[in-house]
């Protein structure tokens, strides 16, 4: 019933820059299984060099091809839609979108900008918007889990340009269906063979189910108490911790 | 039929700060004709003070009585209500809230802040409604037209913060219902002999009609072609500007 795993990052095998307890010995007895295995994540505050190397600074050696990201998604959309956009993300981000023209833009492209979510760049994004622009959004997660709170993730400035600008975005990482089968036909298995494991209850779990696959929730990272009332009748699982899924889909897979 | 007019001031008196053509002639009718007329307006950059100099400065002297402002709502809501708001509001208008104390807040008020739109205050009013603050915004406009175009209101930052907590805003201003009856309740005549006369087709005309009041859309200030479509079947009537609306109501009213 269990052919593949996904695995979202933030929340589940770390909070902040500590890697949560239990995390690396589930993640190896995983790995151990021989169930193929992919990350997918919409942290859009770092690059791909810079989210591995933090993940190897905590103890979580992973492979470059084994991770999926929004930003790289929106650099696919981006380019399949001849887009010129505007950047509302993190600076950090910028080099890895320097090589798209924003000269007379038509669109904005958003994600975790951070401190440069200010009135003059989002009043920017949407007059670009309002003169008939696309907004992209790499995610829309209302928020991420810091060490001393929760804070502001993309969606709420996403909901507040398409509000501003009667817009609807375009979604490119999670929870968007076309992100999951993107890992999903890396694994050799079917999206109902896949088992979504993450700890935001729209983007991980809901996302997943409505793209196909199976989800677990663990009670990690931004969990909330209440949002499991939100899987009923989905089918989704909820558990405590990574330790608990991988108990769990090891049991289902027969390992 | 009509027995009292509502006007909102910014895109029907004016723009920016530059009195609109004729709209000088067409108040001055309107005043003439001896129907009560008061003034309602969602701008919540400036104190009432500076509204009427700003307004003076223009040529349009208005008594103080005579102006109803989403700012003084949401005074009374508050004070009714005994909250204690985290204040996300221009700094014009901070000596106006001074007097609600800012210890404990158990609620967070929502202006035009403009550059106080940040991260930083946005993330402070948002970790308060998730720890179960009320949001209480004056007012939930999309844009207002500046000179050198639309400008972000606080209306798309009002949303940010109740998807972000997934909360709902109760709203002071225009288009509450409490709003508009407060004005009218002045001028001595009901609800459905008013006239509500703006440039914003939520906020001014569909709120008006929500609350029972005749509206009219004025094709100046933040107009939109297209926004007349949106008032299909509600009754309201759309105008070239301040002067035809002035011509209909005159005629309705037999003056």
């Amino acid at each position: 019933m269990i052919g593949g795993v996904l695995l979202d990052l933030s929340g589940v095998l770390y909070v902040g820059s500590n890697a949560l307890p239990g995390a690396h010995t589930a993640l190896q007895r995983l790995r151990d299984s021989g169930l193929p295995l992919r990350y997918v994540t919409n942290t859009t505050r770092s690059p791909r060099t810079a989210i591995l190397r933090q993940l190897a600074a905590m103890g979580f050696e992973i492979g470059t091809e084994q991770l999926f990201t929004a930003p790289d998604a929106a650099r696919r959309y981006l380019r399949a839609h001849q887009l010129r956009p505007v950047l509302l993300i993190h600076r950090n981000l910028h080099p890895e979108f320097a090589d798209f023209a924003n000269q007379s833009p038509n669109a904005v492209l958003v994600g975790d900008a951070g401190e440069d979510f200010d009135y003059a760049h989002l009043n920017a994004a949407f007059r670009i918007l309002a003169a008939g622009g696309e907004l992209v959004a790499m995610g829309r997660n209302r928020y991420f889990q810091e060490q001393d709170g929760l804070s502001l993730d993309a969606g709420p400035f996403v909901c507040a340009l398409e509000y501003g600008a009667d817009v609807r975005a375009v979604v490119t990482g999670k929870p968007a269906a076309d992100f999951f089968q993107t890992a999903v036909a890396e694994l050799g298995c079917t999206a109902g063979e896949t088992v979504m494991v993450g700890d935001d209850v729209e983007g991980d779990v809901l996302g997943a189910i409505d793209a196909g696959l199976q989800a677990a929730l663990v009670r990690t990272g931004k969990f909330r108490d209440g949002d499991e009332t939100r899987l009923r009748d989905t089918g989704a699982k909820v558990f405590a911790d990574l330790s608990a899924v991988v108990d769990w889909i090891l049991s289902q897979a027969g390992r």
